[in-house]
């Protein structure tokens, strides 16, 4: 294998651990836990494993001689910076336990497991993953482990393996999985323990014990370099307003991040936009007008900020997201209607057959985005939002505002855009220090949890701005951290997602800030992220964090 | 001003020098030098400044005590990365010769000069740029200084600041104008020098004695930084094929870079394209063989890189884009009745007007790119061909192709496609080390050329691929670039553009290994920019220059 000399250095790099885990580990069992909401329904789904304690680990005496542990582990759903010093913790810990402990990768995901397709991963190999980004080792995958008949067949697997533990790194939506998984094995007495890894960039897997979901660091970096380098271009040509749309999902984590980051002109957080129930068109008046306002000191140039899951915020978009769903959900009349029109006829029958109100939002929007609307539909049916093109339906729409102040001369400025969407960019990058130290000690206390023989538990690592040797290590019990919610017309107990805060100190400082950011050009450019060097440039964690813990 | 972490630590850095520029300088001159070609023609446009010796410095002994030197400097077209470097290297220079030196940059361009904007860079404005990315402490454009009336007018302001010289940075096209600039100002005895600087991340300008523009490294390592990254994600998720567009205008010396650094499954070369007269269909055909013999070994994913000048080296693209522009060229009765028309009717009726094989490949195109085709035309008529989304061209055609072929049960994978387009994320970046260097030797360089009384010189740096204090530093004469080429229909003296040689050692090592990188996934992930740390991390200069001098 070629690799670059970054990735040749980078392999030396020996990830910090928290104090507790350096030697041996005493476990410190606090208060019975209740989980977040619908405590009643949420106890009785799961009679084993609800109301666990937390743990936490500390410097323990020395550690007895252990059998020899044998660990499965799938990395679930989008890459995240990190998942390979995860695996590398966990490697690194059961081989402290005993060094005939083995660890088993199961591939692509889920499916992995159920189709019982793995590799041993020997230290051959997790050497030559360490401080690696992507999910490469074993690959990755969107998988469902939901079903009993599929938690049957991977106890077959378990048992073939004579595995102790299986750990499961994903997001909530796997991490709710793997609770049910637990509890279920436990309910067979099955002798296999599933332990959790908070990992997504998206940053919506968060709570008081969970101060961070691995790899939000890295993205939001890689992301901000970016916009720092366009908002240097930008202030540099003084002639393109930018419109970046940035991957997250639901959540506008990433964007409130970069934005604290960056200072951008312009930042849209779809929680506020969801609180304040703004229209599309408050959200092009408001940017028009710092366009508008700009362009009036001379500064027809700027940067604006757009989450990717945008669109669903704004509640009458839902709601014509909802009837378009409905009407084009597969193998309806009315799809099979669809279908059968010419292009050019089609979106006039669509609005034909909306409620007037949502027929005048579908006929406001630029054509190439209804049209996107009535087109790519996942397997469900359902729009899939994350394809449209929502920097592009602003900036079609602003672009429509400014012509018509123009012509009525309250507006005399340029107006030319430049658009870019940053996902990809970002999800398979090289961890940043602070996602190679927590992913590593996430492993690694995820081995601890197998050691001292939990299960249901998520690995859970806090203080976070603080030096690695002074975080805390343990777990949580899922089952704290469940709600129950509809899903697909049923009530199933579930992770609540966590958005931004609307009063949480990090929105509120950018608050108070973006209205200077908005107007005089105040951009920060972070640059790259730097692996050597001062750790003021290296090791800092997120604003967010920062913020947060303020 | 707020600045970033890495900013602050990244001030401190200091350029490194050629041995020649850090004492006195001895000034070595060459053998009379001819134009690269039509040497009668140039010789009788430029009777003052033909024939100029190659300027080499050497270590000199002391340097005696000069006049102060006032200075014009203009940033001058599309940022890149060290441009401040540039400056901060002339203001260094000219402080050196005489600490009562001035330097004064002319704001926006060519603009700036022409419109006498300026500002008087003082130690504290250039002590804020070092080592920044952009060309924000003074701004740039793109217009244009080719009219004596304009030439007249710049000597006004030189003569109220006395002025010994102008110093421009920029590319090709800046560097010609230079040239004609000192040739006018010589034979009006107007006692101004002018000095040109090579700038361009597209890396079409140099030659022999200009071995690279400045700003190619840096933007090529942000964008395979990028590239590699999403190779990552490739490799992980194992369901994407990227097609990937790369800045760069007509030559693809950054897609070559690209490729050199990453080893992507696909990088098309245009100038290889027009060589051996390939069709689109032919290109369709050549990366549809690809995603299905990937396809055959269990990879539908890959990475497939497109320069942004592909369209115009494709025979059949030319042709058809010029009868375009003939077309619907403004102003002319067949652009008028284009535009009366309803857009469902557009494409037939440009279809209709075509030689028959140019509407053939017209019919062939996708709708939205045949679209974009007949829009977005320049102030002179013409298609602005970076605008075409040759990347989805490409993908959709592609796309097209393989429904065909799953159809005869020819191709039996899956193949879905994400789109990026990197250019604006890499032209403001922060300097490598390499550029950062660079960039200020070459303005130290130019620093040295004014204090020697030099016109009509361009900065030349040297021996790059050796560590900095062996670069070789001195003066090219611009003349000997200059070749004679129709320009809107007269022949004028301009530089030619370095084109990627089909027979340079970069382009060969790449025909030697792509095949191999196509089918197997030998991605390289070289990781962000190093500013602290291992030498062989922060400090290496291109592949293609590394090739070019092995």
């Amino acid at each position: 294998m070629n690799i670059s000399p970054l990735q040749k250095e980078r392999a030396k790099y020996e990830p910090k651990l928290p104090e507790s885990l350096k030697g041996a580990v005493k476990v410190i069992e606090g208060e019975r836990t209740e989980s977040v909401a619908d405590q009643k329904e949420v106890s009785e789904l799961f009679p084993n494993t609800y109301g666990m304690p937390i743990i936490t680990f500390e410097k323990g005496d020395s550690r007895s001689a252990k059998e020899p542990l044998n660990v499965g582990v799938i990395l679930s759903g989008g890459q995240a910076p990190g998942g390979h010093n995860v695996i590398s913790g966990i490697f690194d810990g059961i081989k402290k336990v005993n060094p005939e402990s083995k660890l088993y990768g199961f591939l692509g995901g889920p499916a992995g497991l159920i189709d019982h397709k793995y590799r041993e991963l020997t230290a051959e190999i997790v050497d030559e993953y360490r401080n690696t980004g992507g999910f490469d080792i074993i690959g990755s995958g969107r998988g469902k482990l939901e079903e009993e008949s599929q938690f049957d067949k991977v106890l077959e697997i378990a048992k073939e393996l004579n595995l102790n533990a299986l750990i499961i790194i994903g997001g909530d939506d796997s991490n709710t999985n793997a609770s049910v998984l637990a509890e279920y094995y436990l309910s067979k007495n099955a002798g296999v323990q599933v332990i959790g890894c908070p990992k997504t960039i998206d940053g919506d897997l968060k709570n008081e014990m969970i101060e961070a979901s691995f790899g939000f660091d890295t993205a939001t970096k890689v992301y901000s370099e970016l916009i720092g380098n366009i908002q240097r271009d930008a202030n540099s040509a003084k002639k393109y307003w930018h419109f970046i749309k940035l991957m997250g999902r639901s959540a506008s984590h990433i964007g409130l991040e970069c934005a604290l980051k960056t200072q951008p002109n312009i930042a849209i957080i779809s929680e506020e936009v969801a609180d304040k129930q703004q229209t599309l068109e408050d959200i092009v008046d408001y940017v028009a007008d710092i366009i508008i306002k700009r362009s009036e000191n001379g500064d027809d140039f700027g940067v604006a900020l757009i989450p990717e899951g945008l669109i669903e915020f704004i509640p009458e978009m839902k709601i014509l997201i909802s009837e378009l769903n409905d009407l084009l959900a597969e193998g309806t009349k009315t799809e099979k209607e669809f279908k059968m029109l010419r292009k050019s006829q089609r979106l006039n029958w669509v609005s034909g057959r909306l409620t007037s109100e949502s027929a005048k939002v579908f006929n406001s929007l630029p054509e190439g985005i209804a049209t996107q609307l009535t087109l790519d539909r996942d397997p469900h049916g359902n729009v899939q939002v994350s394809l449209i093109e929502t920097e592009k339906l602003l900036g079609e729409m602003v672009t429509e505002k400014l012509k018509g102040l123009k012509k009525k001369k309250k507006f005399s400025g340029k107006f030319s855009t430049q658009y870019h969407f940053f996902g990809y960019e970002g999800r398979c990058a090289a961890p940043s220090n602070f996602d190679a130290d927590y992913c590593y000690s996430l492993g690694y206390t995820a081995s601890v949890l197998v050691s001292e023989g939990k299960t249901g538990y998520m690995s859970s690592v806090r203080n976070l701005t603080k030096s690695a040797d002074k975080w805390i290590a343990g777990g949580v019990p899922v089952t704290m951290m469940l709600n129950m919610e509809r899903r697909h017309g049923d009530m199933k107990p579930v992770i609540q997602k966590a958005l931004v805060k609307l009063d949480g100190a990090p929105f509120k400082y950018f608050v108070s800030q973006r209205d200077k950011w908005a107007l005089s050009t105040n951009y920060v450019y972070p640059g790259p992220i730097q692996y050597f060097g001062p750790s003021e440039v290296c090791d800092p964690p997120t604003e967010t964090l920062k913020y947060e813990q303020s």
